[in-house]
């Protein structure tokens, strides 16, 4: 696993005329490498790779790390690499530009004054945005423990029910049920808070006629799920229905319609076009999803902006929403695997209007 | 609040002779602002005050935001920057240089021409690092959740039990003791995966005999605790024992120590000459302590290697710990307020060994 990535970015250092690259961003790290821990440092260069870390991960990072050179320091891992003379010579050296600081490359520049630190973007994620099967089948675990809490939440969510608590269920139950962690902090939005499209969970309790916003996601051995369902507390209103129509016609839409060629805005396209029809086009007021893997928010975006274009064993959400300010909201979030010519659903969860 | 802070921030630009900062790290701009969401940006100037999100935040924003202009934007928030004319003139403005990245800095160098983009280096950080009375007791209503939860575990670990469940049962307390969320993935580390200090919680059952090393904190109003004790399941080895007692006079040894005006590294040092004196001072790997606020590590740093001088109100962790390969380890840490002469512990959890 660790070879073909690293293969894959040998030929990118190659395209780019790039002697080595320096990769700090935590993930790609991780991507690279199979660590768990949260501090760490990789140097590839076109003959060898180095992984550099701190004293707390001496015992770890050999246990989780093969095909690296190791290098455990007491100090900063950037003088731990200067030590090493990884980046000594008169060389064209990559960096993720997106993501190092900027105190952090004039410190890399000061320590390795020979060589040219050149900027690359989104070099890494390109790479991590396609999937191989062990990564397909890690995500899948994932969603497949979302798709039981969402089942037990089915029992649970009831009028008089505080928002805090069903967020406090689902972390229980995700790291009950086999996952490491939540992906993310659940989000619970009830009532008029479901046209706050981010609200995390408050202390306001459910009640009767509201629908309730469920939007959460699980980690397994570092990959994530990340699933939406909304569902009504007792009976909803004729409008809330209306709308929950309309986001679930959308979502559907989108998912017939995705596959690998496709350009990733053609797709944010159709969603919005159905949403936009029945008159909801500004209440629509997000992109339509984003890749899913070590990150929650990977590549490609599918929103309207958007240049990526949709390749094979792409992992991503789509997630169409209507907000009403004062009214309330409704989101419905698969996790798709884009395929030549369809999408691989992998949650389960019903999206007919659930009523509990 | 918000003018005391704003104040602060405005006597250092004047001292660095700058127009302008713009603040990009989100515990940052929660921390000027109030505001709860996971994008913003702010802009100070000698004389006005700016606060950028997008669309998500549209309602959110102005129901937690006072004192700042507020500005919405459907792209990119420096863009709306260089709409709002904010930073056009030839002016010194400064920038966070550890946090802002390579990329965004050319972006706002290509937007703002005119400026001369200034790094600073933890300007936010030092005004943030000494707390007001309101924040001391966010941080004490986050602590004193902890400390339940801390009550409940010693009810719950058992023989038996895996360290997930037991994680997911410090996530579940926390939210339904009243916390908004964990302040990090909860630490459960039992027996010799003790002698991890940042293992999280694996599925590996706690059996009798064995030391679990339980940190974990919770978030109240944006503000967090960390609490870290160390029980043992039936009875502990001789040597398991000898070691938490080196722990624990070396950890109230600094606590007895801690007041205003002293070097960080002073404090850090009573507690490791201590372990040292013990011929364990190898098996202390980590730093004594960290600032807590918005932040889960802030300044000041309490380590060998530290320049910082504790102030009054500074809000530390005390943490010593000691970690024997193959054998297990103990770490105690509570929450202090550094006051004149002494320091204010936070918590009340029990500090004697427990065996449950």
């Amino acid at each position: 696993m660790t070879a073909r990535r690293l293969e894959e970015v040998r030929r990118r250092l190659s395209e780019l005329r790039l002697h080595a690259i320096v990769v700090t961003t935590l993930p790609h790290v991780q991507y690279l490498t199979g660590f768990s821990g949260s501090h760490g440092v990789c140097v590839v260069t076109a003959q060898e790779q180095f992984f550099f870390s701190d004293g707390r991960y001496k015992e770890q990072a050999p246990q989780e790390i093969r095909d690296f050179r190791i290098v455990i320091s007491a100090g900063s891992l950037f003088q731990a690499m200067q030590k090493k003379r990884v980046l000594s010579a008169k060389e064209r050296v990559g960096f993720e530009a997106q993501h190092l600081t900027v105190s952090d490359l004039r410190h890399l520049q000061k320590l390795f004054p020979k060589a040219k630190f050149v900027p690359t973007t989104t070099l890494m994620e390109e790479i991590a945005a396609v999937k191989d099967d062990g990564e397909i089948a890690a995500i899948k675990e994932a969603v497949s423990i979302s798709d039981k809490v969402f089942e037990k939440l089915l029992e649970n969510v009831r009028d008089g029910i505080r928002e805090s608590e069903v967020a406090a269920q689902i972390s229980y139950l995700h790291r009950t049920l086999g996952a490491d962690a939540d992906a993310f902090e659940p989000i619970v939005a009830s009532g008029t808070r479901g046209a706050l499209p981010h609200a995390r969970a408050s202390h306001k309790a459910i009640r009767k006629g509201e629908m309730v916003t469920l939007d959460f996601g699980c980690r397994v051995r570092g990959y994530n799920s990340d699933l939406t369902r909304t569902i009504c507390v007792g009976k909803p209103s004729d409008e809330m229905r209306t709308i929950y129509d309309v986001v679930k016609q959308a979502q559907e839409a989108a998912i017939a319609s995705a596959c690998s060629g496709m350009k990733a805005k053609t797709l944010d396209g159709i969603a919005r076009k159905h949403i936009v029809s029945k008159g909801y086009g500004k209440y629509f007021t997000h992109s339509l999803g984003h890749g899913l893997g070590h990150e929650v928010h990977e590549l490609p975006r599918i929103s309207r902006l958007s240049k990526d274009v949709l390749k094979e064993k792409n992992v991503v959400t789509v997630e169409p929403g209507i907000y009403v300010p004062g009214v309330g909201g409704v989101r419905i979030e698969d996790d798709v695997v884009i395929r030549n010519g369809s999408c691989e659903v992998l949650n389960h969860s019903p999206k007919d209007l659930l009523m509990v």
